[in-house]
This record gives structure tokens, sequence and C-alpha cells, in this order.
């Protein structure tokens, strides 16, 4: 992991916070198709650190859950305000306030609802998350459960919870810098960070990135794994990024 | 539109190029749910347009096409390459190479093949491209075909082909802006544009933006459509953007 996402800890002489692990409701949103990948251990590792500190960690995992990431009239039971011109927006708006979304959209609200943290866990596909885990975004965060005008950004409906990504790459670190050819990685996150968490309200911590995997050693892949375990450990004490446009792009 | 995603023009009296009009064919992948929506209407006047100067417009209209946006072993037709550990990547590439990939994506593959210019018409979801689009472009682009190593970026397999992103946002144009809340509107172009189109290898155009048509009148409705098809009629003489980071967040 590149120095520069190293994360912030809170002072150690803390007093005890509400924050404070035990009793805390952990979501893990997955998006890998093998148990066996590095993203299916760093989930694993993540629920057994996670629950040995004595939080309660529920995991959605995309693929096995064959998560619908097509945004459609489905996603609204009943009558749609104006079937004859769909505007999918104002229908889950208007769907969340009488009830009337669908129950894989609604149980993934309820997941969201209780938890203090929400982990995405995914592979970088084209400098964005899967479409699986994409369909997730654009369905469960709608409008009314998760921002509404006003009530977005730092008024976001989801405030007060805590986000994180923790992705693996295809390219290495070095390619994911300012002069790789791939651009700073903090520049794929924007959209993602600030432009979906940031808007619902989330206190964004810095991005778990596991860089190069299957060009690395079995040795690296589980230093990956042991790294990411070991800042879980401490993961409730961390202050949050600035998460705007100076953490992104510079001054 | 903003006045900074005006595109440049070749020179006006330059001898009849190959990429000239009559003859060319042009792909539309084609992302909402109501053909009645400004997306709707944007890639109707499109097809129009470029009918009438003599292309082949053929269109993918992802929902009404249901098309599957989930990357999953499912892609492969016959025996995995290794049954006991599944990769995405490296099933679809071996497949690709042995023609084993499933028909909805090979159909894709060879559009895209045919075209000289692909126009990527949708609604931005969460500073991105709706799941379904993402879904396209993550089973679509596959290594060997879309790219490979080396053959990426200027030596991506598409090279010489034209791209566009014609979208339309929530938000006004002064929220996209450097100043605005969501920051400018090139910083979320950066994983479509260069991390995904420009990877493989595709010339960008300037995109076109339609901003928060839900927020403007009828009339300025209509002056988006008029702008996009006023646009087209000279759109192979426009030069592609230098897709690199300085276009997107300034040197």
């Amino acid at each position: 992991m590149s120095d520069s996402v190293q994360p912030h800890r809170r002072q150690p002489n803390r007093l005890r916070r509400p924050w404070d692990s035990p009793g805390k409701k952990v979501l893990i949103v997955y998006a890998h198709q093998e148990p066996r990948s590095l993203n299916g251990s760093l989930k694993d590792v993540a629920v057994a650190e996670l629950s040995q500190q004595g939080c309660t960690v529920t995991v959605s995992d995309l693929y096995a859950m064959n998560f619908e990431p097509r945004a459609t009239g489905k996603d609204i039971t009943g009558t749609l305000s104006n079937p004859g011109f769909f505007n999918y927006g104002v229908e889950t708006h208007k769907a969340y306030e009488k009830r009337s979304l669908s129950s894989d959209i609604t149980e993934e609200q309820k997941k969201l609802q209780e938890a203090d943290l929400v982990i995405f866990q995914f592979p970088l596909y084209w400098f964005s998350v899967p479409a699986v885990l994409k369909g997730w975004m654009d369905r469960v965060l709608c409008q009314g459960f998760a921002f509404d005008f006003p009530g977005s950004y730092d008024d976001g409906f989801l405030k007060g919870k805590l986000a994180i990504l923790s992705l693996t790459t295809g390219g290495t670190a070095s390619m994911y810098s300012k002069t790789g050819v791939n651009g700073d990685f903090r520049y794929f996150l924007w959209p993602l960070q600030h432009g979906t968490l940031h808007f619902c309200g989330f206190n964004v911590l810095a991005p778990q990135i596991s860089f190069g995997p299957e060009m690395a050693s079995e040795e690296e892949r589980k230093g990956m794994v042991a790294s990411w375990a070991q800042r879980l450990k401490t993961i409730w004490e961390e202050e949050p990024i600035q998460c705007s446009h100076p953490w992104y792009f510079g001054q």
C-alpha cells in the first residue's frame, strides 16, 4: 500500500468513544466471483478480525446473491406514479416513501441503515467498481433513503456512518502514481468516494488498495491480507479523510 | 453545454478525408429505460442525422435487450481453463482467443469492430455510467479483443475508432464546475474517457453534456436535442481531445 494512503489515527490516549468496536455493526459489500481469490481472502479476514473484536458483521456477497444490477421498473412493486413516462429516480423516490421498493433493495437498505461501518471489497474494473456493485449503488442508494435535496454531501442521510473502499488493482502502485500511465489512484476514487459515498453523507476512511496481486508472489499476497487485518485492529480509531477536491487533485 | 466542452473543428477548407461520413458505421450504445426521455430523444436524433448523412447506424438498446451486466462464468461457453479457481480476466481472455465467449458478448464485439464511431448515450448515475452500461464495458471490452499487454492506451486494439460520451446530468453546469459542489465535470470523465476508452485505443471526442434537463423547460430540452443534432452535422470534422492528465486536471 502506498504511504500516501496510510490512514490517520485518532489520538491514542483518548477516552473511550461511542464508536469503539464492541457491539458495532459492519456491512461488507463484496463483489468477487471466486471465494479463494485475494478479494475473498480480504473479505474473510475482515469478517474474522471484526467478529473477534465483538462486532456484528454482515456480508452482501453480490455474485452469490445474483444481485440485480439493472435499474428498471421491476424495482417498484405495485403501480407506477407515471406509467406512461418512466423516470427511474422519481419512481424509486416515491416508492421509497410508499415502502413499495422491491425486497432485494429494501433488504440492502436495512443492512445499510443498521451499519456503523460499510466496507466495499472489490477488484477494480475499468477504474471503477464491477457492474454488479455499481448496480448495488444505483439501486440501493435511492433518493429519500440515502439523500435528498436538501440532504446531500455533509447532510447526506447516511451521515455518521463510516465507509471504506478495499480494492485490488491489475496494475502496480507505480502505474497508479501521478507520473504513471494510469494517473494517481486518487483520480479514479473521486466518483466513488466523493460523488457517491460522501454525497450520501458517509465519512470516508482512507482506501485500502492492494496493488497488482496477480503480479505478486504468494508471500506478497499474504502480506496484503495481513496488512488489512492489522489495519482493521485499529480501524475504529481512524479519522476520515477530508473528502474534497484537494485530497484528490492537490491544491 | 459549457463552452469548455465545445469541440475543436478540423480546418474547413480541407480535402475530402477518408473519415467523411458517407458509408461510415456508427454504433450507439444506449442506456435509458424510457424511449420518450431526453436520452431517448438524443439517441433518436443521432440515428436520424447520421442516417441522413449516409452512415450505417446500429443501436444497442441495453435495457430493451435486457443486457446482462454481471461478469460471471456464464460468459465462457464450454470448459473453463481453471475450473477450480475462477479468474474472470484470465478466462475471458482465453475464451476470446478460443472463440468461446457467450454470444451476447461476441455480438457486441462484432458491432464494435465494425464501427468507425461509437456514441455512448446515458444519464449520469453516481458520477458514472448506469450499471447496465458498466456491465457492457466490463464484459465486451475484454483482453485480447480491446487491449492486451502490450497493447493499451495509444496502442489499444480499438485505435483508429472515435468515441464520444453523450450524457445527461441531474445537476446544473454550475454544480459541475471547479468551484461547484460536484467539482469539474472533467473529473468524473477520467475513469470513462481515459481509463476505459483511451485505454482501449479510442480517439475520444469532446463529451456532449446535457446539464440538468429535469430542471429545464421544455424549450430548453428541445434546444439540447437541436444542439446535439447540429454538432453531429460536422462530427466527422472534429479533432479528438488530448486525452491525458492536463485535459482533466489542468497543468
